[in-house]
């Protein structure tokens, strides 16, 4: 067992007090009219005079997705006392940039499934799928240019740059069982935080608000993107099927290792040590039940460590909150990170 | 045969002379030392902490192109009177993003073959080359943002969407025998010329020149690149295997009609029509020999009809220029239709 096995379920405890006393509809309230203007723009920016583009929009549009990113980029916008047209843009433009990712990563992954539903790849192939996603990325571009602001764009590509690097770094080490924990984070740095930090920072550009803003919100994105990625890599070890709309240990099975897994290895003698091979080389439980690795997950306490270093990421970006005043949208964006702890899909 | 028998073979006379008149060379040295700098800033482009775009990046730096694109750009900026880094920047974007484009084709039209060597989707596989592709637009842009000229970049973005969609509409009407005349330079202009517009364009936006200046050189542009790729259709039909790298009647065995096809349909019976359908159905000469669908084209005079159109679209980019006092770029520029139309690979 863990070291401190009081530290386990101290995320889950103190986010569902948290929850019960900041209900999440009071902080949804907050940008409700904002999140619906997002919709309206992200909705329109999907229309085209190209008869594949309409239909497929039609599609990704009404397939959802939790509009994480424009929710934080709201609330943040909102924290700096911006009420425009501008930051509405930017948060259709951050959803349709991770939107992209997700279509050009199922062809990647080749996966069947997108939000409970057939993935784009799936349905329409490979080929038109890479120029959908295409088409996203620069549709979000153009969309982003709207409002002549150079520094904005300079940051979406930034982040768009990182994120196609961590896909490429972490299917470069796809099926490694020597993947390091600082190869990692790197992997999830790029790929899930930068855009995190992207959208919590933006608002900080619309017009010139004083760095430091722009730093903090920075720092606070980048920590709630992390503890995000950690959260979801250990859904593969505690959520049931059912929620998830896929299996568990998934990531194990499409050769990916993630944390929980990366600290058991330098703890595991030869014999269990295969266990973890096995699944990797068959891609699959041929040799090695699912329920083998999480007993030993389990035995070790490494979802325990890893859910404990999620609550202390979590701290770290509500720790970044302090420079500004108390304001509803400073503690709904308090709240985001012990939201992020509990949750369930 | 055509209406106009002495129009089918006036191109190539005319380019032959003033070919010989003025030497590809001497318009090679006006922008030779730019054209060694951009070689440069793309090379280093290509650098990357992540291996795989390391390594993949010098196979595509060594694997060549005619840079085309780059000569456009370099030479309307020379016309201006541009001397800076910063036309050599966007030489070097517009090369990668045309470079990003025809790695997403790639994979699109299962290609094994580029430029004489194993494409990249054939060496590494799709999932990898999907990432390289996002990288290399998104690289693109970051470089275009280093001179802080949002109007390069709107451009750049406008441009890329475009052929984007030209490359979705072809796909979408890929093996279809109803391809129109119309539908035929929507797509072209799209995947194509818009791309070769913002080269010859570009450089009006470093930093305020007259706006004329611009749409002249867009136009021009427009045409080199509509020019461009009617030739390209017609080396098709014209071009020996070897010349190419790739067998004559490709496109028509990939299932993508190109003009002397679609203007041959109108005027062919049933029987002649059906030639064209089971290739296009075969995606293969298994009922019909190449050389049936040659002596088509041959006969009916409608691959000497697109000569003289691209002919006199090359003539439509020459008088753009008119607009411009002599100088040495704007006898390049002037030439450089005519180099198109008497290309052979």
């Amino acid at each position: 067992m863990s070291q401190n096995p009081q530290v386990a379920t101290e995320p889950q405890l103190s986010t569902e007090t948290e929850a019960e006393a900041l209900p999440l509809s009071r902080f949804f309230d907050l940008i409700a009219p904002k999140l619906i203007q997002t919709e309206g723009v992200f909705h329109q920016a999907l229309e085209s005079d190209v008869p594949f583009i309409q239909n497929t929009g039609e599609y990704i549009f009404t397939g959802g997705g939790k509009r994480v990113r424009p929710a934080l980029l709201l609330l943040a916008s909102q924290l700096l006392g911006h009420d425009s047209d501008e930051e509405v843009t930017y948060a259709a433009v951050i959803e349709l940039i991770h939107t992209a990712t997700l279509i050009h990563d199922d062809i990647i992954d080749h996966a069947t499934l997108r939000r409970g539903q057939s993935s784009p790849n799936h349905l329409w192939g490979n080929s038109r799928t890479v120029l959908l996603g295409d088409w996203l990325y620069t549709t979000a571009m153009r969309m982003a240019l709207e409002h002549d602001n150079i520094a904005v764009i300079r940051t979406l590509v930034a982040a768009t740059l990182r994120m196609t690097e961590g896909e490429l770094l972490s299917h470069e080490r796809l099926g490694s069982i020597d993947l390091t924990v600082d190869e990692y984070f790197d992997i999830i740095e790029r790929k899930t935080a930068h855009l995190f930090s992207a959208a919590a920072m933006l608002p900080s550009l619309i017009p010139e608000v004083k760095p430091d803003a722009g730093q903090a919100l920075s720092q606070y994105g980048r920590a709630l993107g992390v503890c995000y990625q950690l959260t979801d890599d250990l859904l593969d070890f505690t959520a049931q099927e059912g929620e998830l709309g896929k299996p568990v240990l998934s990531d194990l099975k499409e050769g990916k290792l993630t944390l929980p897994l990366i600290l058991l290895l330098s703890r595991l003698d030869p014999a269990r040590l295969d266990h973890i091979r096995f699944v990797l080389e068959d891609r699959g439980f041929d040799r090695v039940a699912p329920e083998q690795i999480l007993e030993l997950v389990t035995s070790e306490g490494t979802v325990d460590e890893v859910s404990e270093m999620a609550s202390r990421v979590a701290r770290e970006a509500q720790t970044e909150l302090e420079f500004f005043p108390s304001s509803a949208a400073r503690e709904a964006l308090q709240f985001a990170p012990d939201f992020v702890l509990q949750r369930r899909t």
